[in-house]
């Protein structure tokens, strides 16, 4: 199986989004040029992206049929086979998540929360039942939800994941503000709130320090 | 102004993370190579990164002080000087990131939130007011605010990111699942969990792939 860059992969969802509103448009064909020009991409970039996933061959001045591109871009990132989640942590981020009504376009069906505060256990959110925590490796495995949601704070992230590796999750959406150190062969991805304000703040620095020059 | 990359970027906040546990736990000083063994980042990344923002030379077999280099990237990261942001759209996201507790220590200061939902007009929603969006032209510039915080959803979203730039926005930290096209001076930061998802669903299979192997 080929594998692929983060920064390659986080394009197509983009590339996706753009073509529905294309279609939603009425536009049936498309040219990389003009995606590359919506999206500020290169042309060679988004050129190559699409060889990528296309399962029809681009032809040169005429463009890509939207319809099948999407479908082809579905495909590949597997959105058309949905993957089953639970979610730990049903706080405001948490229950933000339940709620989040695009996760089932791309795929992605979270069947159950699971938290620690009795308030909310047995309770609904987003509407899927409440789970303890505690009742993880008895639920989890029959489930069969290979991905792991984890909304706690950053204090009881890492023993939450612990008990989600050890309960049968492979994969850990991490969502929490730290550093998960778990066995090699999990796949955690952060959702790094920081590192996205971190970067957001020093472009506008230097976007203000342009100003200030003129 | 020295630019850098959003990858190089979203590092430190990471660094600083585990540097806090470091100093939590009673650790005073600290080496690269320990740092990349924990992150399981490479020795000569942690080496160029922490020079890049540290206030004093490294020693090489001795170390680093711990307490000052938490201070040299809360300093380069901006987390000294805080900035000011508004948020729009209070559904669950929204509400969810204006009770987030780490933004202060961030140094962002979400001041307002505001929404068209007549339920949620002049109410409090993580002790911020929540005001009505026709307002924001307004009380955007009263603020002085130059962060606005859009979560929204994606079929709002570019209305209301122009009502933002409009309103003297710099800079807009997008949650919704959409791409912006915003003038140039104008800095974009999108939180995509679309790429996020996509990112870990593939991981994932090739993960799955490689155990049905052996």
């Amino acid at each position: 199986m080929k594998t692929y860059s983060l920064n390659q992969l986080g394009r197509y969802p983009i590339y996706l989004k753009l073509l529905k509103e294309f279609f939603d448009e009425g536009v049936n064909v498309v040219s990389s040029p003009l995606i590359a020009k919506r999206l500020g991409y290169s042309e060679e970039q988004v050129r190559k992206d699409l060889q990528n996933v296309a399962s029809e061959v681009g032809r040169p001045k005429k463009g890509r049929e939207v319809k099948q591109l999407i479908e082809d871009i579905e495909t590949f990132l597997g959105y058309r086979d949905s993957t089953s989640a639970v979610i730990i942590g049903v706080g405001h981020l948490g229950a933000a998540l339940l709620n989040f009504p695009s996760f089932s376009e791309m795929g992605l069906e979270i069947l159950a929360g699971f938290d620690t505060d009795p308030k909310l256990l047995w309770t609904r959110v987003g509407g899927k039942e409440i789970f303890p925590v505690a009742m993880l490796k008895d639920i989890l495995p029959r489930l069969n939800a290979h991905i792991v949601i984890i909304a706690v704070p950053a204090s009881a992230a890492q023993s939450v994941a612990e008990q989600a590796v050890a309960s049968g999750a492979k994969a850990i959406w991490n969502f929490a503000p730290t550093h998960l150190d778990l066995p090699d062969n999990i796949v955690v991805e952060d959702v790094n709130l920081a590192s996205s304000l971190a970067v957001l703040s020093h472009r506008l620095n230097v976007a203000l320090a342009k100003e200030e020059k003129k």
